[in-house]
């Protein structure tokens, strides 16, 4: 009864899945108070360190809800393992049966996570792009600029990581979508040229720093999912005119809305969800001057979304 | 890599394991504070209505940890399908892969409950039991009745539920286990000639009244797992000489002693873990007669140990 997916056939159904769709519905579903999302469950090591982390929850009306494992263990990249793992439990919203267990590695997360960055850039990304950022020269990276390829009309990329090797790694991969690239070291060199910006890295400390984002820039910041992570400078969101969130709830807790809120600059401060900018029920860019930040800590509803419409495709 | 285990394949290895001296070793380990064992997640849905429960954690030094979905969805008896769903996630604590996935489908929930109850009446239970009582004919019934055979030497059991046809049945099937057994739909007829009573129903009413127990009884309470659920009146514990729990932490929101806490009658009690009893260091027991309580909600200590020694055989 219950059918296991593996990452490959997970893989070769992608291209005929709308991700970006669901994950905006997903979005759209979340803040409308349509979905039940339960806090993040944590398990947290050292020595090795490693991350493990449980996301879950259901959607009114959906035929399933959906239980992810993710794992992040980076030093297995010494040992040339994947620095990620996990699976997607779905199961049967009537019964409590699981009806598919997607052993995918970490894919759908990868791709439901590009899948919003779209979806951002869809509704808060000026209207003419001159050249994508890309902070983070690793997979979700890749990700990110493989999902704006469709959705942003400009094929010039710029891309920051701290080693060449992986940057010219990342050129060769990524060219194949359609972009020009250039690769830095430098991230003011990134803020300099773009003004649509996509972090996705581990960081624990901020990387862009106050001064260094330039007016009628939009940032989608993806990396810090845990308290602890940290990319943009609190001190840029006194910059922004207009600030986002995936979820107000999660951002609480984790990812740079929570580093700001401690830091005390958004107070007076409204930070909006993308599901209300998407329900039309908060403001969206107002023209390609304001500069906007959203912070993304990763909802199951975007789990639940991308689960249902490759699951459709093995029903 | 990762070895998915059936159903049928866990039944055939569960003679070869020693699921009673893993759990009590878990519960050691959890008083001891050598198991990080996170707030167990949940997901409740209504019409039909179905739960979902996640529990996690992991135990120092040990190669793995662990996450367990359970499912409990009440209604499906009436389709003819298993209430009970779920499976268990056995991972790397040095990488983060998934090594085993066991789709158990609640059968190692119950093996490690039942082991939790003869771990019970090992530290807990008079010496010389009389009658053992049995309170509620189910699954759990079944496979208390069944690990209570090796540790309680005692082959007398009554068991008590709500239809006669489900207590012929569960009598025809554990009797196999060497059992002479009584029905009953009275709990008095249990209370009035057992000195060892385990209830294992979901029952959102007490079935168990002040003055029905007499005095020299232990009673383990397995049913009550969640914050609704109860099988004994808060004032029993005013009778009892000892009162104890697998987890002090869940007990706070879920369980017999919540219930009880709620009610005031713990008041000045001290309330001890089973894995303190287990290590020496909370008193157990004084004579056969002495009442006591252990109220069980279940710990993740639990399955990652019998996941343990279940995949120990598959290594």
């Amino acid at each position: 009864m219950t059918k296991i997916l593996t990452r490959e056939e997970i893989l070769a159904v992608l291209p005929q899945v709308d991700a970006i769709g669901a994950v905006e519905r997903g979005f759209a579903a979340y803040s409308a108070g349509k979905a039940i999302v339960p806090p993040v469950g944590e398990l947290m090591f050292e020595n090795p360190p490693g991350e493990t982390h449980i996301k879950y929850g259901y959607i009114e009306g959906q035929p399933y809800y959906v239980i992810k494992v993710g794992c992040g263990f980076y030093e297995n990249a010494k040992r040339g393992l994947s620095t990620r793992n996990g699976l997607m439990l779905v199961l049967r919203r009537d019964t409590g049966e699981i009806a598919f267990i997607l052993q995918d590695q970490g894919l759908l997360t990868d791709v439901r996570t590009a899948a919003a960055g779209a979806v951002a850039a869809k509704y808060l990304a000026p209207k003419r792009v001159a050249r994508i950022g890309i902070v983070g020269a690793g997979g979700q990276g890749r990700a990110q600029a493989q999902y704006l390829r469709g959705t942003v009309d400009c094929d010039d990329l710029i891309v920051w990581g701290v080693d060449q090797a992986e940057l010219d790694r990342y050129r060769a991969d990524v060219e194949a979508f359609g972009f020009r690239i250039a690769t830095t070291r430098r991230i003011e060199e990134v803020m300099e040229s773009c003004n649509l910006v996509v972090t996705a890295t581990p960081s624990r400390r901020p990387l862009i720093l106050p001064g260094m984002m330039r007016p009628g820039t939009h940032v989608s910041a993806f990396g810090s999912d845990t308290p602890e992570k940290i990319e943009l400078d609190p001190l840029l969101f006194r910059e922004a005119d207009l600030i986002c969130v995936d979820s107000r709830e999660q951002s609480k807790s984790r990812g740079e809305i929570h580093h700001a809120r401690a830091a005390g600059v958004l107070e007076g401060r409204t930070v909006h969800e993308l599901g209300e900018v998407i329900n039309g029920v908060a403001p969206t860019r107002a023209d390609d001057r304001q500069t906007t930040i959203i912070d993304l800590t990763g909802v199951a509803v975007q789990d639940i979304e991308i689960c249902r419409v490759v699951c459709e495709r093995f029903e």
